[in-house]
């Protein structure tokens, strides 16, 4: 199914590269450029993002923006990388499961059987209220050593269900690109994300390149304590924060404090209209690009049931980014 | 007072740099090297510092570090600049003595009369209890804006009583050459600070270099609202986090995620034990420095009654710097 998509992609991509090529050896002296959006349609969204860079960047223009306040926030689930299944959830599970492994008396109580036993069904049937409570408490029992461990272990043995591929190629390439390009122009590029700080920082920096500093989630409450003479943070049973929607833009505030001048979020769980619209606030120049997930042959196609996020987009001109138009490849391993 | 210690100091360095030109003459072919530490006296402090950066950085080296995990985390108060008195702590009465000029109907209750009066005995007598709770609701009552330029305001007109100059001139140059040498080599500087956040942001790069995003200190409630169209967020009349001792070292796991390769901390409230020691729990090689607050001629002396902090690095090995012997300037403009 993916494939037929790919080849019409791959089509459309060789001939704006054989065009580029040509008109490029016309300039004799001039090096081959590489397009830095390689993987986006040639087309009015592409476009639209060149020429905000060009603008913000341009010493003397009208809407130069000084390097330091160049900040571009990335939603992750939907956004960087594919959330059907939403992947955290599904490091959860392996968690459960892995703690049932190591502890048998576990074993004959829910969630740990159904992990134990790969009963799948008990999870789809209970969903997220199943499973997130017992996996915040098995992480309060656990060092942060081995929490990361074990989410490399995850990463490094599980499969996507449905993709058949390591989650870590699930990254959306179009975005890798425009964070590249947005870095190489002088952003700062920030994931600000309902996702688990811990989960995403153990990752971030190579499936992203954005270090654990620039990552901001949803956090358990800590505390600071002294066990054999050393200084260890202990993760207690206990939410912290939930980063989500409006809650969002406070985060952005108190990690970041400056209104970004590009946020990219997703339709799918109205998350990112907050921050979104905090972005939009600025005084200025601001860019604001929301992804639509209609691409049900490479992707998958899902919408909210009030289409919150979109009609947002819609009232207040946020760029509306089609994986099914927009993006030429999705995934970084497919063929062009 | 202070002029004859900066003799003294001036004496010391002028012999250094001569005995460096001497050296560094006999060198023919050898650019003149800059010291970036000219401001610490030459002497066993300066040269463990010299040496942890060249071990962190020499690659193939044992302790060598990636750039990555090059995370250096600063207190404010007492270690990036004076405080005594406590520099935001002017800034809320300037805030408390505006916001009476702004309103008539605030004078005749405290503690606005006396910030209006200049009655500087009350706020004295009363201490931190008589101001920190109204300037916070002063603070929710005008907008980010307001609040940013007012600081702004605070720093271009006020003069810090005892130095006599402005308060941006009471930074420790010493630490400004280490921050800068840091980042010559690959280190990220952080401030963590029990400072409100939004007070440090406003001037941090200007004084420091170190950006915004960079800046993790107390917090107010924060609310995200559309007012005539737009978002913003609204600073409630309530303490989000304050952010001193344990929750420090708590705050650079939620902001940064690494343990900090290098902690600079001071003696004093006893804000800094928590982070100094949470670096020192890093796997391999870190280093914590606390600033001995001996100098009551160019500085300020001044002591916890139980010397925790002093006892804590002791204990652990610690490297403490004194004002007095280790440090050739204090301010930038001291003349040398």
């Amino acid at each position: 199914m993916r494939t037929s998509k790919f080849r019409f992609g791959w089509g459309k991509h060789a001939l704006s590269v054989l065009l580029a090529y040509v008109f490029v050896s016309a300039c004799a002296a001039t090096p081959a450029a590489v397009d830095p959006l390689a993987s986006w349609t040639d087309g009015a969204t592409k476009l639209a993002i060149e020429r905000f860079i060009e603008r913000v960047t341009m010493e003397g223009g009208p809407d130069y923006v000084p390097p330091q306040q160049r900040i571009a926030v990335f939603d992750n689930d939907g956004t960087l990388w594919s959330e059907q299944p939403w992947v955290e959830g599904q490091f959860k599970k392996y968690q459960i499961k892995k703690a049932a492994e190591r502890d048998p008396s576990r074993r004959d109580r829910q969630p740990f059987k159904a992990a134990y036993e790969n009963d799948l069904g008990y999870f789809e049937t209970g969903g997220l209220p199943v499973y997130l409570g017992p996996a915040r408490t098995i992480t309060s029992e656990v060092s942060r050593e081995h929490y990361d461990t074990e989410v490399e272990s995850f990463f490094a043995t599980q499969i996507h269900p449905g993709l058949e591929v390591p989650f870590q190629e699930t990254i959306y390439q179009p975005v890798i690109e425009l964070m590249t390009y947005l870095r190489a122009n002088g952003f700062e590029t920030f994931i600000c994300s309902g996702g688990g700080v811990d989960f995403m920082r153990v990752m971030s920096s190579e499936l992203y390149g954005i270090e654990p500093y620039q990552v901001i989630g949803t956090s358990l409450v800590k505390e600071l304590q002294i066990v054999d003479g050393r200084s260890i943070l202990v993760t207690k049973d206990e939410l912290d924060l939930f980063n989500n929607k409006d809650q969002k833009a406070v985060s952005i505030d108190l990690h970041i404090g400056l209104r970004p001048l590009l946020v990219m979020g997703n339709e799918g769980g109205r998350g990112d209209i907050g921050m979104l619209g905090y972005s939009q606030g600025r005084d200025g120049i601001s860019m604001q690009l929301l992804i639509n997930h209609d691409d049900e042959i490479r992707e998958f196609a899902y919408a909210e049931d009030d289409d919150a996020s979109l009609n947002a987009a819609k009232k207040n001109g946020w760029l509306v980014v089609s994986m099914k138009d927009d993006w030429l490849s999705i995934y970084p391993t497919e063929e062009k």
